[in-house]
C-alpha cells in the first residue's frame, strides 16, 4: 500500500458537515464561511527531520520550508493566506537559538505574503525536531480551481524548472501565491495542483481526478540546471569528457519524477494558451512558464520524444514507497 | 528556560494583521472573519508516541486524545468546533490496522460535536508516531472567554475531578465543550482555561494574563479517584493497614500539579456562584462542578487548609522542565 492508498483508506467515511466545499482529496479543504464571494481554505503541512530537511539544514531555512510547502497548496486552489498556527516537536536538549531561527525563517515568508502567525505551541519529541503548520485563508468562488476539471484538448503548463530540488531548491522555493492568483483572475484555469511528489505523480493526480490522460513533450518539459548537473554522465577534465557516476536520475526523469518542485501544474482550454504565455511574460518575466503537453479523452500518461510517443509508468515520490 | 519562557520568546514579535483578535498566548487563537456575531477559533495541537502516550496506548484511544485536547482548548474559549486537519507522522513499517483505528477514534469524536474532518496527511517519521490536529470553530463575539479578565473577589470553579489522568483518563476524557457553551449562554464569564498542564500550573496562566493572585481552599479541591489510589501510602491486607509505597505524588498534590486534566477551570462574579452551581447540577447532574476559592488583589497562588494559608509554589506539567 503507498501513501494515497492508505490516505485514500483512512479519509473514506469521515464525519462531514453541511459547510465542506472540498474535503479530503484535493491541495487544500474548502469550506463555506457565510462569505458571499470567498469560500475559506484550510490546510496543514509537517516537515520532519531526516525525512523532509537535514539535521544540519539552516534553521531560518526550515521555518521557510515548512510555511512554504502549505502556502504552495493555497497556491493550487487559486487562494491567498491570512493566518498560521505553528506547532513544533523539540527534541531535548533544547535548542533555543535554533527554534527562534526557524521562527525567523517563518515569520520572514508570513510577513511577505500578508500572513498572521496567530500561534505557536511546542511538545517533546522523542527524535528529530518536526514542524506542523495549518494555515487559513480564502479563495474567490469564481476562481477555486481543483484537481478535477482538466478536460480532452487542455493545454497543460507547468511554473518554473523541474528536478534536482534536493540539491538546495527544497528549502528556498517561494510558493507561488501571487502567480497563481494572478492566473485565476485573468483565465478560466480548469485544473491545478502543486507538485510536491514530482510531475508524474501529481499529474497522475489531476488525471485521476479529472478522468482523462494527459500526453507530455519530452522537449518541452523544463528540466532544472540542479537536475542536469546532477544527471551528469561526463565531465570535462583538461579538456577530455571523461564518464562521471551520475549524482541524480537523467535529467529528464528527474523532472518527472523528482519531488519537491512547488511549482504550479495547471490546465487552460487550448484557445487561453498563447494569451497565457503571452500574459505571464510580462506579469512574471523573471519566472519561466511551460506549454508541456496536452490533455487527452484516452487515459494513461504518454510522453513524446524524438522516439515516438510511450506510456510513461514511472511514479513519482511517495513517502511508503510502492 | 521552562516551555512557556521558550513560548514567550518564540512568539514575540511575529506577524500579525488585522484580523487578530487574540493572536499568540491564549487557547486558542481568535480571527475576525466579518460575521456579525461571532469570531472565528483557530487552534493545533499535537500528541508524540512516549510523549502523550505508551506504544502499547489503545490507537483509537490516541486519536481521541489528539482531536479531544484541541476540542478542549475551544471550549476553553467558549466556542464550538465545526472542522479539522489530522497531520499523521507515520513511523515505518507502516501499520494500516493501527491507523485505520486512530481514525476511527478520531471520527467518533468529531461525529459527536459535529466537527467535519476535512483532510487527513500523512507523512513518515523517523521514530514514533505522531498526530498534530488542527480545529477550527467559532465563539459568539459576547461569549468569548479569555485567559485574562479575573477580578479580585471572583469566585473560581473547576469541573471535574483532578490528578492522576495517567491512570487513564487523559486517553478517555470528554472534551467540555458542551459545559462551556452553556456557561458562557447562562453566565458572564470573567476568565476560562482548560487544564492541561495542572491545576496550580493553568491557575497561574489565568492569574497572570488578569494581573490579579488566587487563594484555593484545599478541602474544596476535587481529587480524583484514581490521584487517591495512586497517592495512597498504605493499604489493608487481611484487615490490617500496611505501609505501601505510593505509585503518584500527595492525592492533593496530585490535584493540583498532574497534567492532562482537560477540565474548565473560570472564574465568575462572586454574585454567580450559588445560581451557577445550582443550575449547572439541573444541567450536567454527571459532571461534578466545584468552587474551590478566589481571586485576590494580592499577587501569588496560596492554598489554604486546616494548617492556615500558605504560598503554593509547585508547578504544573511543563514539558521541558524548570
Amino acid at each position: 500500500m503507498n501513501e494515497f492508498e492508505l490516505i485514500a483508506r483512512l479519509t473514506r467515511g469521515l464525519a462531514t458537515g453541511p459547510g465542506v466545499v472540498v474535503g479530503p482529496g484535493d491541495d487544500c479543504a474548502v469550506l463555506e464561511a457565510g462569505w458571499p464571494e470567498h469560500w475559506l481554505l484550510f490546510k496543514t503541512d509537517a516537515v520532519v527531520e531526516g525525512v523532509h530537511f537535514a539535521p544540519d539544514a539552516p534553521p531560518e531555512r526550515i521555518g521557510h520550508k515548512a510555511l512554504g510547502r502549505a502556502l504552495s497548496d493555497l497556491a493550487a486552489m487559486g487562494g491567498e493566506a491570512t493566518a498560521a498556527l505553528v506547532t513544533l516537536g523539540v527534541p531535548a536538549p533544547v535548542d533555543a537559538e535554533r527554534l527562534e531561527a526557524i521562527y525567523r525563517g517563518l515569520n520572514a515568508l508570513a510577513t511577505r505574503y500578508g500572513v498572521a502567525l496567530v500561534g505557536g505551541e511546542t511538545t517533546r519529541s522523542t527524535a528529530g525536531l518536526f514542524l506542523s503548520v495549518a494555515v487559513l485563508g480564502r479563495v474567490a468562488k469564481r476562481g477555486c480551481v481543483r484537481r478535477r476539471g482538466a478536460q480532452a484538448g487542455d493545454a497543460l503548463f507547468v511554473s518554473g524548472e523541474l528536478g534536482g530540488s534536493i540539491a538546495g531548491r527544497h528549502l528556498d522555493f517561494e510558493p507561488r501565491l501571487r502567480e497563481a492568483r494572478w492566473l485565476v483572475e485573468h483565465f478560466a484555469v480548469h485544473a491545478m495542483i502543486d507538485l510536491s511528489d514530482g510531475l508524474a505523480g501529481d499529474l497522475r493526480h489531476v488525471l485521476q481526478a479529472s478522468g482523462v490522460g494527459a500526453e507530455l513533450r519530452a522537449a518541452s518539459i523544463p528540466i532544472s540546471p540542479a537536475a542536469r548537473r546532477r544527471g551528469r554522465t561526463s565531465e570535462a577534465r583538461e579538456g577530455i569528457a571523461v564518464p562521471v557516476r551520475p549524482e541524480g536520475p537523467p535529467p529528464l526523469v528527474a523532472a518527472l519524477t523528482d519531488g519537491e518542485d512547488f511549482e504550479l501544474l495547471f490546465a487552460v482550454a487550448p484557445g487561453d494558451a498563447v494569451p497565457l504565455l503571452d500574459g505571464w511574460k510580462r506579469a512574471f518575466p523573471e519566472v519561466r512558464l511551460s506549454c508541456i503537453g496536452r490533455i487527452t479523452a484516452a487515459p494513461g500518461l504518454r510522453l513524446q520524444d524524438q522516439h515516438g510517443v510511450r506510456e510513461f509508468t514511472g511514479a513519482g515520490y511517495t513517502h511508503f514507497g510502492a
